[in-house]
């Protein structure tokens, strides 16, 4: 085949953009990648020279023959795209810092996938996404998009729903984090165990079973939860708060954000302790960012450096690529994405996305069927689905009332005045990235 | 029809009891009731002797052909029963203020039938409830069981899907209420308005429509929220704290109970406050209940006192005399009773109880086909719901880690330590009625 | 309100229109009609005009304040109308004859609501009927569209799903007939029986429950097939051959249109046998209608004529005028209409029409919840869903491929070669009333 | 591990052993049997001796570590297996006959696993395997049921749900060669095609996407029905009467048993046809066996004979020790097996059997999600599996309401009298095997 094999990464001036062009380096043997563009938008401009430059050397130094583009103009980059991926941040860092301030300082949770903050950032990125597939329609009609912008679900669902466009996959590393952590714990390779993830991003719980088909799930939440020592253990989940007796119960393993939902109160005061103290999460990223383009800027490295596993994020590159790598094979890789439902989890409206383990075909992802869950984990998946449709649609239709309902939805918003009061300096804080709400 | 028409009162001590004989006599046309069995247990019996006494001074100065028979023997009651209303309260009102105290003393909501005061009510009476079940399969296998004990619609699921018995209505004065208060407010008569309610017992939603076919919902809503003085005009939610901006937005008019969800902060603090210095609601109803005793008393009273309306429970006895006179004689009276889902809201699982608007027939409640609720409604209720199924499990089982799954499931309870620990508590309080738990 | 009260009928020259016109005339003191206006096309203006003298003088002799207006201009007639009843016969009785008489010759059952006929009926009327929707929407957009149009239950469906038209019931006199014949066989009062129908127009099933709240239905299949000679009593199901082995496993009743399913070999070689003998139904009916418009001209008559009854259609005027009555009153009739689903079956899709139960308030007809069907039902009534869906698809779509699998679909037509065959030739004969399906 | 890895195949004098055996030598690196057990009933024992000495000589020649048994004893046999394979024929050729021979005389589709022959057989198939599955959960209640015998998605359907044993695969070797033959006429290696087939055992649908996610069936269609010469291609469909309109707009390839449904009154006509001049089918197997069992005596034959690909039921084998094989390694092979729904066809009951893509892992099938199907396939196939419900109900229950419910459910029995007639006289034909009907 003669045409040439065309990846778009938006938000290419990103500090994750290393660790995207490694991971395509590593396959270039099964995904052999002709041309990688990099698009940001003008504010992003500094950024992107300097990591573009980078990845340049990466690849040059790789020795493999892919072209690295740098570009502000999306229509350009789009134009024949075989694979697009989005991991744009609208509003940059200081979005961020509202997303998280502003809740903080109303005595809410403040974080940027969760509660408050969670709903603000889809406010401002599904317009923008939805854009983005406007333009994919019409300049790339047969391209993936492969979605890690957070609220990684929610944007999912936006482009399902409204945009029309079934080519979408939504990632999240902590799936895949899930599986190589406990794998270990289980002192088994992870690829002789069957793990079955199922719920919504950022909400799933999973099943383990391994090549005898024994049922792993309550050793391991033995293991994980049955000492006051294992917490330290798990990476992904060393603020762990969860208890034994809570979780044996369910057997299925929750994933790390559960600890918002179970743990409310104790997250809280943590995070209003670490506010008062150090200021916001936002703050200190731009902190180990700025570091991370210095570092970047030596025209010596020629590959992703160590430091950049603290800026978080681990293994994101690997999904994506593998992501990608396995649709382009028809490679049939097992992994939990965000893919539409259908069906899939009957306790879920058929049209929204789900979280769940699939094999990646060249069709895409087709999921495992799950089916129903136990009252244990239904009626808080069930919760904070209804919270994502209700933000989704607040987005699309600039709706007040529709998003004050999102609100009083979320557990992680005290309901009543303080909901409507933080909403409001929400909205009037990101004005700029909300056309809907202020025609 | 030689046969007798016999109705059994289960917590016939009750203070209630004048109300559901008012409601009998007022019947007494269409429901020619010829005995009238007021039940209790030995820690009972002196209020069954007092309200038995005013019950038949009440019956005879009616003039009807009624006995009335007062006894400690609930299977000699039950034998060939019509009807068998049950309003008891396991562990008398020292077991409700011990609901209240141990939340409460702990920061949480401490109420009797939401959060974990009305999960352990559901402990304690639904193993009492499957009891008397097991004993009508014997002893009236026809009768119908009017349930007005809360919590009423798990005590109901309970008795449906544990018991195995269909014959059973779960009643409550809210939806009977809510017609009354809001035909007033939209100035029509009741029998003009066509209400739909629908969810579950202390969670539902409803809509209203006139003769013409008009829908006046949101009419109601700006009339009940729109202004900051509405509140006072409706008995039922003069504790009203919804904002307008939020319910506008349902297109559909919430329960009274809302306000615990929306407004949790809130409702805790003047619940705290109210603790701190009156103590719980128990105690005052104790000292209620005393005044009320002592005017049943008086060997002239022979109608209801007027100051039972203080006590609560309005138009409890119409809602049950009502649902027992249309059942009787397949009268078809539109109510909103508690009742099998079976697919009528699509949202829940088919086998549990949903409050839903019926028709009651003589074979019993057919509910109005409802449908699925928008997002607005829907996450809230399937949470409610899974937390009831986990009760019920947990009341049935006597499992403690099904038991703190119901817990960490309602939304006001704290999660987490604080969560085991009033669990914990309430245990040990309630020992003696939970057998299940501590065998 | 000053406001006149304004009935149109589309298709006002029928045969039927008598009866229509005897209804309302007995209604008058709670439905006080100021307009009935007779529509007819250009085709039917002879007995338009013949009809609408006799129902001209029937609501002079009943010396009610009721003008009649007859018209061929439809939109004229459609202004400002409340109620929209429509009887039409798109391509008149030669059409029928077709449908009738193709199938036939293919040895088919040859029939005008089922089968290749039922099926062509639908491809013909339902173009027409969107149209009349679409005139609505701007003529009169707060009417009613009552429709008696054949294939009742695809016509309203086709308006439900295709013409986003809500305010509209299928018409059927299937079960009022029922409701009546059965009571008589119960020997009780209809208005004692609790009927709950529940299925699609033509193919429903039944149960019956007394006042006293017990299940008749059995005694009642008992009554109607037990026994060689209980089939001439009822009326409406004369030809039934439907056995008591096979009845009596389902414990509902079925519709008599089941003969057609359950009977096909018996009822087809009945079919071809009179076909042979005496030609097709339609050109019998043809000659009974010669015969009623000669009545009909009687300047003396001034009553439904006797005759009218032996055409078929008994209590479709009381059906239809109840059905009015009833909405204009929120009267709360309970009947078996069709409606749009929306889960009251559960084992059909929600967007479709079903025959359902319902009570007709102000706000239109409100199905009592049905749930879900035993398989002795359930496969036949899905089969023929889909296969209504598909016809609908084609009516509105004119694909040939879609209409193929229609055809294979229904149990009533020979699949293969034949089903392709007699679809042509029926495309064919209907070219003219096909436009979809020609351009 | 020192335990023996032991096969149990009950009806192992069966003419299709030396298949399975062969199946096993092939994988004995990935699958180590050292035990396979050859059970057979009485009058089986002949042939059991024959087939079992061949098999004896095929492992020896095979120079694998592997003994094979013969017994009478199923209970010995049992003892501590770990896969148990089903091939049994209740009543042998000779009921088999009576299934064919008895409808054919009464003019209907005789055939062993359609229609009145179909139902017989599970009739008296399923008390059987209930019975081996009770003596499973004693002897080796870790062991896998593979099913092969007929009709194999009603006795999975009667092991899940009556027998209450999940532990069970239902296999059919329609799906893996309809893999194979059409994956030759789009020129394409089978393991670059993905094949996601849905619905019931013998009635289902499938699509083809390659390797670059181009969904393929529609070409595949056009190949396999588009002109008149290529049924002939492929073998297991050579006797395809479906014709090109009616599967292009089905974009899904149906089975060849559809032929059934859909040219019903052509393949009865053959069937008759040959009937009157060759007898039933069963009789010619009877010959072909025959024939078989002569050559397996020839103690110099150590291999599977070319003739047994004749006696039809080609990659039986294959599928069966692919399918033991991959659950044994958690091999996660793709195939489309017969297991609980539970959701992955939305269309039918979650605790039915269907025949879905799934991968086998080493806790069993888990299948490809596959959500609803479009009206063209839905109908029949909820047809046919209320029919099954029936059958198996009925299998179960040995009510003959029931049974003729299912008669008259099925589109290949005529209805009515007939029905009623054919399945008395199988019923007393079949009596010895069916006493759950004559007790």
């Amino acid at each position: 085949m003669s045409k040439k094999l065309k990846v778009v990464t938006i938000g290419g001036g990103s500090s994750y953009t290393p660790e995207l062009v490694e991971g395509f380096i590593k396959r270039y043997h099964e995904f052999p990648i002709n041309e990688l563009w990099l698009v940001d938008i003008e504010e992003g401009r500094h950024k992107l020279e300097i990591v573009g430059a980078l990845a340049k050397r990466m690849v040059k130094a790789a020795g493999i023959d892919c072209q690295v583009y740098l570009t502000l103009d999306r229509r350009e980059a789009l134009k024949d795209a075989d694979f697009v991926t989005t991991q744009l941040r609208v509003g940059l860092l200081d979005a961020r810092i509202l997303d998280e301030r502003i809740p903080l300082s109303h005595g809410l949770i403040g974080q940027e996938t969760n509660g408050a903050g969670g709903i603000f950032k889809a406010l401002r990125t599904i317009p923008v996404i939805l854009n983005i597939v406007d333009e994919m329609k019409e300049l790339c009609p047969n391209a993936w998009l492969i979605n890690f912008t957070n609220p990684s679900g929610m944007i999912t669902e936006a482009v399902l729903r409204y945009g029309n466009w079934n080519k979408v996959v939504g990632l999240c590393n902590i799936p895949v984090n899930a599986v190589y952590e406990e794998a270990a714990i289980l002192d088994e390779d992870p690829s002789d165990l069957f793990f079955q993830f199922a719920g919504i991003n950022h909400l799933h719980w999973h099943t383990v079973f391994d090549k005898k088909g024994v049922d792993r799930t309550d050793e391991l939440i033995k293991k994980m939860y049955g000492s006051g020592e294992t917490n330290s253990i798990v990476a992904n989940i060393k603020d762990n708060r969860l208890i034994f007796e809570q979780v044996e119960n369910l057997h299925m393993v929750p994933c790390p954000y559960h600890n918002y939902y179970y743990y409310t109160d104790k997250m809280l005061a943590e995070e209003l302790e670490d506010f008062k103290n150090n200021g916001t999460r936002g703050e200190k990223v731009k902190g180990i960012e700025a570091e991370l383009y210095e570092l970047y800027k030596d025209p010596d490295l020629n590959d992703k450096p160590k430091q950049l596993e603290k800026r978080g994020g681990a293994r994101y590159s690997d999904a994506a690529c593998e992501t990608i790598t396995s649709i382009y094979n028809d490679k049939r890789t097992t992994m939990a994405v965000s893919t539409r439902n259908n069906g899939t989890i009957t306790d879920l409206p058929d049209d929204c996305a789900v979280e769940v383990t699939c094999t990646l075909t060249g069709k895409g992802p087709v999921p495992y069927h799950f089916g129903s869950f136990k009252p244990q984990e239904r009626g808080l998946l069930q919760l904070m689905k209804s919270m994502e449709e209700l933000t989704i649609e607040a987005a699309v239709t600039g709706d007040r009332g529709t998003l004050l309902q999102a609100f009083m939805m979320n557990p992680l918003i005290t309901s009543g005045d303080v909901a409507k009061q933080v909403m409001e300096e929400l909205l009037e804080a990101h004005k700029k990235y909300l056309p809907n709400f202020f025609q």
